[in-house]
């Protein structure tokens, strides 16, 4: 089986534990076992456990990269999209590295699927079925359709023209009010849930004939001129040869708090304490407690970003709002292990205070600051320094200034955790020019 | 007029913004014009309008001695109680610092007061009026009565005799059940807010009887022999010459979160967005932003100590179960400033992270830690630095390694922001030994 799962978005719909920098697939609120688990990484595994050969393809942008690798290692696959096109040049590029980099035949089947979803077992049987049905068919796509259990406003519908498990598509319906749902529904409709296969050839042929290449590298240097058109709109809708198969199992995108909620292991995750309460729910990712008290029907949700604190039933319109919230990520993982904003001040000079986790066996880039100077205090483990070419080794208890200017990189032998003062201007992520290195050398 | 302040209490009745170290009294949660002022605040300048001249002492703890500086000025008048001894130690031991050190009259009278409840106007004309009684009648004590506006079974009552505005005391009732309470008032009782006066040399003499002194040097130094004993249980109910003043305007203790909140200068103070709420209630003292969305009848109340979100309605019981919290203050005024928690770690090294602010002209006492090492790197201004004996300058961007057993000390010029990193095998207040160091010299 070839699958392509899309990593995209950088949604605040479920701020403040999503931001720009850690999209809702990344989330570990899900539990395998006794360890907790993001969605990216259930879906990925849930593939696995259907066909343990499968060849599996992330398509993302750059900048997920880093969570991509600490979350599925470093073997993964991975499209790296040079930019925002959209989803047809995603696919398009994603399809043309399965066939040029990973040598999947133009016979295969490919089954593309969002990486941020839930969904029970059975649904990945389905992907499987998916798959088999494209690769022996005649027809050039088939979508996923979902049962589904309430007249939803928020999915597009699929129209069957037989109530049979594979059907072909009698017509496509935009996110309706909730009355036509129900008509659309009686008339056997399901839900869209974006997972949808292909021969490998097909799509091949499509960037042919639309974007004049289906070349792997020549996609990727012109993805930035490339046109800004969804699949959906580039693709299904003008497709004649179309079939659905039906899925009768549960799914979720996951779209709101109050979707997320039902798939917590438990309803209250992190340091708390909770008492008289009933359909309450909290993620505290904080180091202090949340203390719940006679609350009804709240979802709480604590983070370095922010605190939400919403009724349970009104998490639609939270996206709304909180898009025009502006403040900087406090929160990122990187290649090399995770910062955390501690403190900003701005009153007659700019600094902020950061912890630094570096994981052992890992270093932080070979780099450079122009505006701002930096502090570092190690306060865990030990490894080595690199300033100006001149390696030395750093431990527990030492303090490195690192002035304006000074390439500067850490390595971990065991975890090294720092505080980073940084003083400077503009105290901005983007304030770093990369340089190689050879730590072996 | 003389003013006994009684500042007492480390509850957490107010959790998470009062702890051991800031008391209810402390949080500066009303406001003044466009400034927040604390309830100590309040009642020192309410009394201050009534009669500028009043003679305030206020009566503490050791480690309340810096709010209360910080708050009400240097030149206060503090009477320090050495240890805790309950009401009427403390009461004695402030009554005999008014004879002895600030030489108030035998036949003066005195009023004591609580520093942490709220009332209108109209009780310090009151508070007046309970201090003229007492200085021109033969009583020996009058206790101010506040007329109840329901049977609230969380307070004291007290029966007077009559209805006039000035009774003796017929009975006091200890805090009753609701129908006991409707009784009470039905024969016109009022509730015992804590207020009360008496001429200073009553209270010498019963000094004088029970503990066998009054003088100020010998209460100080034997007060941690003393018998802890409330004020009410020593002397009010063995005293027959006793009034009660009639107090008929709005008084609360703010004893509880839902009592606080009315007197927010607006509901929602702090960094938040509020969303489609009724009868929402929120104070943030963090830096980060909390969301309201679609509540009603909710309080929060976010701090560095930890986030309370509670049904307004059940706020009488949050003390019980904040009493098992014993994590350490995660903020503290000093004299100096004010110092917050950033982080904490404890995997194979502690080590704690402090923003520390020293206002302009301020210094840290000259200090040596045994089990800690600090790296102070600075965030903002100028100040001068002191180790071991020498003296140097310090600015914005100086890093400096204060090894364990390093005497220590620095003044701010300008304001000082510090961001401290400290490291060692136990990171508490108490690991500091103090010297004394004349800065002119």
């Amino acid at each position: 089986m070839n699958i392509i799962l899309l990593s995209g978005g950088s949604g605040k719909r479920l701020w403040p534990l999503s931001n720009e920098a850690r999209s809702k697939q990344f989330l570990k609120i899900l539990r395998k076992d006794d360890k907790s688990e993001s969605m990216i990484q259930r879906a990925y595994r849930k593939i696995e456990a259907v066909d343990p050969d499968a060849n599996i393809l992330v398509a993302t942008v750059q900048s997920q990269e880093s969570y991509i690798m600490n979350q599925l290692g470093d073997a993964i696959n991975i499209s790296v999209e040079p930019g925002r096109r959209d989803t047809f040049p995603a696919i398009a590029l994603a399809a043309s590295y399965m066939h040029d980099v990973m040598h999947v035949g133009e016979d295969d089947a490919v089954v593309v699927l969002p990486s941020d979803s839930w969904a029970e077992d059975s649904f990945f049987d389905s992907i499987e079925k998916l798959y088999r049905h494209v690769l022996n068919s005649e027809q050039n796509l088939c979508l996923m359709g979902v049962e589904p259990n309430y007249p939803s406003e928020k999915y597009g519908y699929i129209v069957p023209k037989t109530g049979s498990e594979i059907s072909e598509v009698a017509a496509f319906k935009e996110k309706p009010e909730e009355s036509a749902a129900k008509e659309y529904i009686r008339q056997g409709a399901m839900w869209n849930c974006g997972v949808f296969a292909f021969k490998l050839n097909y799509l091949l042929d499509v960037s042919q004939k639309t974007i004049g290449t289906s070349n792997y590298q020549e996609l990727f240097s012109d993805y930035n001129n490339l046109e800004k058109i969804s699949f959906d709109y580039a693709v299904v809708e003008k497709e004649p040869k179309i079939d659905v198969l039906r899925y009768s199992g549960n799914w979720s995108d996951l779209g709101t708090w109050n979707d997320l909620v039902k798939v917590f292991p438990e309803p209250c995750i992190g340091q708390h304490v909770e008492k008289d309460c009933e359909d309450v729910y909290l993620i505290n990712e904080l180091s202090t407690p949340v203390f719940l008290n006679g609350l009804n029907n709240v979802i709480v949700a604590a983070s370095p970003d922010g605190i939400l604190i919403t009724d349970a039933d009104k998490t639609n319109s939270i996206k709304k709002t909180v898009e025009s919230f502006d403040h900087r990520p406090m929160y990122e993982e990187r290649k090399w292990g995770e910062y955390r904003v501690l403190y900003e001040t701005s009153y007659t000079t700019n600094s902020l205070t950061k912890e630094l986790i570096i994981e052992a066996g890992k270093n932080i880039s070979y780099q450079e600051h122009y505006l701002r100077d930096e502090i570092w205090t190690v306060v865990e483990g030990e490894g080595q320094l690199l300033l100006n070419g001149e390696v030395s080794s750093v431990k527990c208890g030492d303090t490195v200034k690192i002035a304006k200017g000074v390439k500067h990189a850490v390595r971990a032998f065991t975890r090294l955790h720092i505080i980073e003062v940084q003083i400077g201007d503009d105290l901005v992520e983007e304030d770093i020019t990369r340089y190689d290195w050879n730590w072996e050398g």
